[in-house]
């Protein structure tokens, strides 16, 4: 059975538009918000990084915390944390020398939606 | 409140792999599987298409019926076609001289499954 997918504007907060539809044609602007999301998750350790945040103790890690579990250097996963909150799926706070990240649950929660199927 | 990610093997049928895991750490070879479908998805014109895919009439289109919405020549959507069926989000079926593409909801259902947030 076929399926409509409502590839929505994914974050109101981030782009200032749109109520979400649930299946139509996107626009090339909300085609291209959801396409930054998306390349920003298309690397493996990008993905691994963001289970690890979501397993971490309170649901926040510092890079600090990461290079272990993660095997990298703290500049290379400074890199790969600037992609992801600069694609807005993390957040970072500074706190005292460490920033620490937290996922951002409502972008990911949207970008969920856009590919979840209806019913067409 | 942060919240747990459950980053899990995306797709049974295509990894021949895993139950859901609800909250925890991604393993490397699901990591990869992921990035991978992300990757795909990581390009305004694939967003794109896949929407006008979900649009069509009875959920499936030719390369033949997306070239005037997407404004792209047929070799060029072609090439989308095949990066989006290589990543399982598509589904190929041959009629004649055209092939016709549907959404592969189940695919689609776990990726956004992999990125829900749920409660930490």
């Amino acid at each position: 059975m076929p399926a409509a997918l409502p590839l929505t504007q994914p974050d109101a907060a981030l782009a200032a538009c749109c109520s979400p539809v649930t299946a139509g044609i996107v626009s090339d602007e909300a085609a291209t918000t959801l396409a930054r999301m998306f390349k920003a998750l298309g690397d493996p350790t990008r993905v691994k990084l963001l289970s690890l945040i979501a397993a971490s103790a309170g649901g926040e890690a510092c890079v600090c915390d990461l290079t272990d579990p993660a095997g990298l250097s703290q500049p290379t996963i400074s890199h790969h944390m600037k992609v992801l909150a600069d694609a807005g799926l993390i957040t970072r706070e500074q706190r005292g020398k460490w920033a620490y990240f937290s996922l951002a649950p409502q972008v990911l929660g949207s970008l969920a939606g856009a590919l979840t199927p209806t019913a067409g």
